[in-house]
């Protein structure tokens, strides 16, 4: 490993988290929140001193970056953005327990949206800004704006490459353009943009301008963390339904967009991930719909309120304008299955991904033909193009470590002694960075009951499935720590 | 698809069915259960009437089997006979709905367990016999039977292999012998030898003969039906111990035995499948016990109940001695996570398997080293062989295969609106022929509140999972039923 390299890089991500925090500190200076603003200073104050020891310490890196440094690089530095970001919380005594801080902005930074505040409002509004904030910087990826903003250097562009791989979502990443720092760019560009129309709809429906931020936020990461107790559900019907939309619109694939930029409907319209994707967030509505007849006033508000929680669930924001805890088994058992499926892949939602769940149906279908025909050479195919054997392989690979990782992390935060309901779609939330389950930690409940050691467990669930298990399994492999 | 080649099949598979019938007519000549009695003449007589119209229909057969034969062979021999094997209970009008009675046969059949009967003690004793030697047929395979007492003609022995394939649970089928069909004798062998050597254990702790005899067909199946309304409860303590080591004997890969009747005794004590069998019984009962600590009166009591039911769920059999679901969530965590895994490749249990098991957590394994060094040859290594890349990745495409058809049976029998908790371990208990679930088809509980069309989606649940999937699933494929 190239741990010179590895600590430029960290500096680097600390730098941003450091920098990021100032918008918090003014907010907290112009509400008057003297306690929190300074817990937001000294953070940023012990940053700036971790920085300037790494800058040090790291000052001669050898050249020589590879796969291996890239995830490092991506494992590390999402860990030591969350060791920091919990802070402020910690420092300023809003959130008294550092583990619970540390679960916070973990569940920030990763989109997950879990929280263990059982009361939100009592939070100061600058930290509520960066708990939100986190979303934000945690759903596009951090180190996908470094690459986008940072000069390349002399070093080659080898790395820029390893990076984005490991921290964008998703079982391939599409190089829109010939430089990878260029597609950052454009990445981040079509972020902030649909970012700023959302803000632009909520405050033309009448929602505070603090309100339509945070809420942006925690929609363009389909992260989650709302600012009211009540999550979305104290909101109007207009502003329900423009989240609703958002709300999916994040959950597309960001290529999409940059080929409806550069003209290419063709290629949007025919994607098969998109039509899986919108096919199953209208069916579910549908099936949904069909269940809870009777459930509320009007087919309308059923209707409202089935397409904002499985926009809110397949893209896995975790936004709540209803208790889906309280609805019948089938549309429960529907919203478990969107969380297992997620979002498209290249956008900020988590879960499986549809692409992934796509090539795992087609090559389920392959084997059947197989099976059939054992002589003939059967390929899988995606929009038409052949998918190479290697991401088949991987991707089936990937669905095994993920039932694996769900299992072993259901088993050890099973000792705490919740319902199997609780506990295993408390994995399941976590993992998938969806945010709320189902049982005890349903929508209108929290993750604050579980013991430190399930809240660690949770932890790097969370990590794991935002970085898509590699970035933090290899840091558990004896051999990633070896001097090449 | 050569369908004179599949017809004679069938009809052999029927007529194997039909001779085992007439022990249990014996028996309800002698308890005087004449109503029972006559429904399994008449069974008997309709089966006749089909075997000689399908030997007449398919009197001249093509030559040519292959792979597609095998599994249709393979698939519709296990639904033909369900089909007919239910009838008994139906013309009886002991289970007075033909799909409850379909139910019933096919939970025995596929070695499942799971019953909709309220009340097991009310039936006849001639049609107990009968739905617990259907445990014993289904466990080694009926089709492996034929195989073994068949000879072999003149039509080349290529389709034993097929459908010693498709039949024989595990993914890579050992060849123990050069050929087929004295594989398949030696397996039936090994399996009369235990059935009987446990029977005998049985009645020396005074077990009644009937009994002794119909909970050894549910032991060596691997099934789990009972003759009594508590299972095993009511017996000694003696004969719960004995079927605790019986079910983890019959869980046991069987070229396991005959590796030690041929001296290989080195070749056992380090096969890794049996390890990592022995050690989830072992380690499983540990954290169980000690979970359990207080639940019982004493500690003998608490490992006699914990080795139980951990062997009963891991070999997939589903005899209770006690009630788990009362179990605190980490113990039944351990349970479901059980359920997943299964007993060793290549015995009667069901589930995943242990082989399979191990096969994926080490391409899991050898995926990460592969992310760090990406140019490197990695390999997966069994017992120290190296694994066909071929079979690692049909093992990773069975596992999505499985968690694909696991959720979407979910979502189906959801409907009924019953707790995620009885549906999701519903279906687990079907697809992985386990028996009991927990919550609403707890241990005490039994299956019959669920609507037809959910007991429909379970029985091809049963039938997919005893099957491995495939011979099932070909059926619903058009190209399987195209003549070539």
């Amino acid at each position: 490993m190239n741990y010179k390299m590895v600590g430029r890089f960290l500096a680097q991500i600390l730098t941003v988290e450091g920098l990021f925090m100032i918008p918090a500190v003014i907010i907290g200076y112009v509400c008057g929140e003297d306690n929190a603003m300074q817990a937001l200073l000294w953070s940023i104050l012990i940053i700036a001193v971790v920085v300037a020891f790494l800058r040090l310490t790291c000052r001669h890196a050898a050249s020589g970056f590879y796969a291996k440094e890239g995830l490092a690089c991506v494992g590390l530095g999402w860990i030591g953005m969350s060791l920091f970001g919990g802070l402020p919380f910690f420092i300023a005594r809003e959130i008294p327990n550092y583990v619970d801080a540390l679960f916070e902005i973990v569940s920030g930074f990763t989109t997950t949206g879990s929280s263990i505040l059982p009361a939100v409002e009592d939070m100061s509004q600058c930290l509520l800004y960066w708990r939100s904030f986190s979303h934000w910087l945690g759903g596009m990826g951090v180190l996908v704006f470094l690459l986008a903003i940072v000069p390349a250097g002399g070093k080659g562009r080898g790395y820029t490459m390893h990076i984005l791989r490991a921290e964008s979502p998703g079982p391939v990443v599409g190089k829109l353009v010939p430089k990878m720092k260029d597609t950052a760019k454009i990445l981040y560009l079509i972020y902030i943009l649909l970012t700023v129309i959302n803000i632009i709809f909520l405050l033309a429906g009448h929602m505070p301008a603090f309100d339509a931020f945070c809420t942006a936020f925690g929609t363009a990461g389909t992260g989650g963390f709302g600012i009211k107790n009540d999550s979305i559900a104290g909101y109007s019907p207009y502003l329900q339904n423009v989240t609703t939309v958002f709300m999916l619109l994040f959950g597309v694939n960001f290529s999409c967009y940059y080929l409806l930029l550069i003209r290419q409907f063709k290629a949007v319209f025919f994607d098969e991930e998109l039509r899986l994707y919108l096919g199953a967030v209208l069916g579910s509505t549908a099936l949904i719909v069909w269940n809870l007849r009777g459930f509320y006033g009007s087919l309308g508000e059923t209707i409202r309120h089935a397409a904002f929680q499985v926009s809110s669930i397949i893209t896995t924001t975790g936004f709540a304008t209803t208790d889906f805890d309280k609805w019948p088994g089938f549309s429960k058992a529907i919203i478990l299955s969107l969380m297992v499926l997620g979002a498209c892949a290249g956008s900020t939602g988590g879960g499986l991904k549809c692409g992934r769940a796509l090539i795992l149906l087609k090559s389920a279908h392959r084997n059947i033909r197989k099976v059939l025909h054992p002589q003939k050479v059967q390929v899988v195919r995606n929009n038409g193009r052949m998918v190479d054997e290697k991401i088949v392989a991987s991707i089936n690979a990937y669905m095994a470590i993920y039932v694996i990782i769900v299992i072993l992390s259901f088993l050890m935060i099973s000792i705490d002694g919740f319902s199997v309901e609780t506990n295993l779609s408390a994995v399941l939330a976590c993992f998938n960075n969806i945010g709320p389950g189902l049982d005890a930690v349903g929508p209108t409940c929290n993750f604050s009951a579980y013991s430190i050691f399930s809240k660690l467990v949770l932890i790097g669930d969370m990590l794991a499935g935002r970085l898509e298990i590699f970035p933090i399994l290899i840091l558990l492999s004896r051999s990633a720590w070896s001097q090449r």
